[in-house]
């Protein structure tokens, strides 16, 4: 896989989480669910997520810009399963916004 | 545990990164050393970092500003652990530096 790599002037929405331990299959369906909604918003430029056995999680979705990841942050099932996620799924969590000033990349040159 | 939350106008430096299956306990020890190195610069404000069971991972720091973040781009350790990583360890990766506009938390109530 690659990473969309965003241009100057993109919004990064970063969401780090901590998971507890109450219903795995509900979290699973729903995070697949968000990745999708999050696509079809308009200003979309890639999302990626990780989350290791510690129950830390990371969130980044990348924005055209400011009104896109308004867009985002107001999506209806967004909101919903955000409201899931303070009721059942997570016990901390911090999100922040954020203009990309620049971005690189490198990929493992074929051998 | 609890996430530094950033102040508005703090440097986030995103690294997505997609690991390979090498030298797997090389890795995490460097990894561990990396986030010690990180919180030994001025400017210091969080460190946090995820991996998948898919080899993707993010890991998210935080800066008080603009020099911080370029003083962590060139901690000598920091140097040769990016070598290691593009000689070994990742298949892909992207850096993205981005500024906070605003953040917020959340904490699940006691019971």
């Amino acid at each position: 896989m690659r990473f969309a790599i965003p241009p100057a002037g993109a919004v990064a929405v970063l969401f780090l989480s901590v998971r507890n331990a109450m219903d795995a299959s509900g979290y699973s369906a729903a995070a697949a669910q968000m990745e999708a909604a999050a696509a079809s918003i308009p200003g979309f430029i890639g999302f990626t997520a990780a989350r290791g056995s510690d129950g830390v999680g990371i969130a980044v979705s990348y924005w055209a810009d400011e009104a896109a990841a308004l867009a985002w942050r107001d999506q209806a099932d967004h909101a919903r399963v955000r409201d899931q996620g303070r009721a059942i799924w997570y016990d901390h969590y911090c999100v922040s916004i954020a203009q990309v000033t620049r971005a690189y990349h490198w990929d493992r040159p074929p051998e």
